[in-house]
């Protein structure tokens, strides 16, 4: 090829005689940038975030659950009255013709939705994908509009709290796997609702309260207070009640208070409530991970298909992470996609992946750098005229499953290519000499020790191998 | 848990008092479907294309490629003026506050804007991605609005045609890899405007006539001799001397064909390229491929970014896929996203992994079933107050790396729970029995030869791991 930066005048007046693309370099310089809330990721990001996700797969595998894949784009009716107040940050498409179309604003939802179309009474699955929401992003504080979820999801009849359990174990397994010291507050959607209705909340107020509620990790009581009282008018005796009750936490001992409180209740469903919450404490126990969990009753989610067992994992000493994964049970949400209401009932979780990428890439600053590249061979020379044989070299590399490269250029200097090698880690290299070559030889050379030796093209690959310690790919 | 199928009447009318879910289930029911041209995959596609991705990456990564990733949303601008007359098929958001954006209509565009974003002056790189166009979907041949794109590519100026011809040796180990027969068409931007210029086509028509050309391996040439002279108004001598050339193909026997045509052309770019084709050549044939390529006159490929060598895989014996993967040299792309046009030569090319998945899903539909579990060790059990037991065993079993699951009922009957491993393929048990119990002691059973051995709970692991063939994990 002739040089190309020679050649960039030429080719730039032919180029903008043919096409119109130049014409529009003002619009296309303006546009240097991706849109608000979204990011690139360079390559030491992005395998930063390949290995995390490689761990995560490996816990949602050791638990048998298969994968699926939902488009990115979904019905715009699929997503509505799913989310409560968060409905507002719904991406939407232009309407172009036909169907009136939404970004996902989160995996669960279409998750329901493919349940019921592909009518599928059991399944444990795990999803990794990006979800949309129009929100005011926060990047230091890893709030985007664009990001991954990882989900993982039990749909079925069962009649224990172990799927339920095992949502909660599969955040205790993950966070043990990336280091990281949490907690997991755990609460009930029908219990949350009894106090509700124990404190004399109006039933049309019950999810707006427990959205203020919610906000108890991030706001003091007087905040909450104020919003409950004076924006969405509760009576003040009401809240005043409610504070008995959300700065409860602890084990069974809260379901024992709880119990002694509702005691004249004779809400079969309560009951049964509290039996629930206490198999779940217990297999908790079982899989030795109890004082890991607390039952919270400030705990509420907003979202609005939540119906029964709901939690929340926090990271312990990272400030201003908040939530790092959270999910619950949501009986009625496949019932929704199906006629007559014929429900799935499911339990899921899901990881906030960001902001675990966020903590990561804090504590990995601190180390040294990471190996970006997978090169484990460079085949060079020091001679212009060993181009044709360095391509058939690199070929025969790749073409034993090694990986491999040369340098692009006809006569890159061999001290050149070492310091490369040297910056990129990569391990040996093969130097194509030509009083070598002639007798059907080139040199090895270890990039560390710098050790070298001459060995027969023939053996060359099984040589390598030995070095890389690399078994027939 | 209460057993949830009795309690869901009970649980539906709680639940429409409280919320507003139910009222809106119409709405729903009617959203059981994907957007037109997008899809779900459920476990055992997933799985394929998992399995098939991993083996491009191994590819890629064996190149010593790294990989970024850019956001599925893009400024309206930076697709704008890109790809010719495939523009009107991008989707655009509606404008939601402050910004026109569109999704991504492949990833070629966004890694230009990339490489001008981070000031990138060398980097090769792959991406695989999701890529969307409002294109007329045609489901059966591959064809949908919502697909994966891979792409590898090469950004810097170097002084030989080997990252071109890289390439195409990419798309010759992946074809390898997947046992699919494939061959490559070659030609270069700059050989077409010139052989339009000979055959004397006006300048202002050099892009539309390429792409009428570019239907010969769909269309006849009466038809595409109709759509440049009928439709287009292309002279009908002007279309009778291009004849001569799109069907001509072969090796270094085209080049010297053309070398004497043009002989008297003073054009130092014109005989450079003429090298560079040879050079090419050269190159695949010490990649021990010049077998799979052919230079052919008629391809042209749409897109306005393209500035150099272009090339389309085709496969062999397969009749309507049309093409599995093209690209080509495109050296202004990321000019025009810098300022003073500075540019930074690229070549690259795209997988149509969907097209690659449609054949491989037709294959393996003639070959037996795919094991989609994960599960290497099912928890059983005959007594239902073995449920706690059944718990601590696979906990422990999680602990130590090892796939496993245990039914989610208190009482699963054993043959069901023996039967269900042999319908998944699950290949060992751990049968937790009263009597081995009280001797800590649980059975293994090995699902297919149906022998058990009796281990104490703590060689369990060991034993395990040894019947799995699983170093530690």
């Amino acid at each position: 090829m002739t040089d190309l930066q020679n050649n960039q005048n030429e080719n730039k007046s032919n180029i903008s005689k043919m096409t119109s693309l130049n014409k529009e370099t003002n619009v296309s310089t303006n546009c240097l940038k991706t849109p608000k809330g979204m990011r690139d990721f360079g390559p030491a990001e992005s395998l930063i975030r390949k290995n995390v996700m490689k761990k995560i797969i490996t816990c949602f595998e050791r638990h048998g659950a298969t994968t699926i894949e939902t488009p990115v784009v979904e019905l715009m009716g699929t997503l509505t009255e799913k989310y409560g107040e968060d409905s507002k940050l719904i991406y939407e498409l232009k309407d172009q013709g036909g169907e009136m179309l939404a970004l996902r604003y989160d995996l669960t939802v279409p998750f329901a939705r493919f349940v019921a179309t592909s009518k599928i009474q059991f399944i444990k699955r795990y999803q990794i994908g990006r979800v949309y929401r129009r929100d005011n992003p926060a990047m230091a504080r890893g709030r985007f509009r664009e990001f991954y979820q990882c989900d993982f999801d039990i749909a079925g009849i069962y009649n224990t709290m172990l799927p339920d359990a095992e949502c909660l174990r599969i955040i205790h397994e993950v966070m043990s796997d990336l280091n990281l010291t949490y907690k997991i507050k755990i609460n009930h959607r029908y219990i949350l609702d009894k106090i509700m209705e124990f404190c004399g909340v109006p039933e049309s107020m019950f999810r707006t309260t427990c959205s203020s509620i919610d906000k108890l990790d991030k706001m003091t009581w007087d905040e909450v207070y104020n919003e409950m009282v004076n924006e969405k008018k509760l009576n003040s005796d009401v809240a005043e009640k409610i504070k008995n009750f959300v700065y409860k936490n602890g084990k069974e001992d809260v379901i024992f208070w709880l119990e002694n409180i509702f005691k004249d209740y004779k809400d079969t469903k309560l009951i049964s409530t509290f039996n629930d919450m206490k198999s779940l404490i217990q297999i908790c126990k079982d899989f030795s991970m109890d004082h890991c969990i607390s039952i919270d009753l400030s705990l509420a989610r907003g979202l609005d298909y939540y119906t029964g067992v709901i939690f929340e994992a926090v990271l312990v000493d990272t400030n201003g992470i908040g939530s790092i994964a959270g999910g619950g049970r949501y009986d009625n949400l496949v019932g929704m996609f199906t006629k007559k209401n014929k429900s799935v009932p499911c339990v899921g979780m899901s990881l906030g992946i960001e902001r675990i990428f966020s903590v990561l890439h804090k504590n990995m600053k601190k180390e040294k750098k990471l190996r970006q590249c997978t090169t484990e061979v460079c085949v060079v020379s020091g001679q212009s005229n060993m181009f044709s044989n360095r391509v058939k070299i690199v070929s025969k590399l790749w073409d034993n499953g090694i990986n491999a490269e040369t340098p692009y250029k006809r006569n890159k200097k061999l001290l050149d290519a070492f310091q490369y090698c040297e910056n990129e880690q990569i391990p040996l290299c093969v130097v194509v000499g030509e009083m070598e070559w002639n007798e059907n030889s080139v040199v090895i050379r270890n990039q560390f020790t710098r050790e070298q030796l001459t060995v027969k093209i023939d053996d060359m690959i099984d040589t390598l191998k030995n070095l890389l310690n690399k078994p027939n790919v």
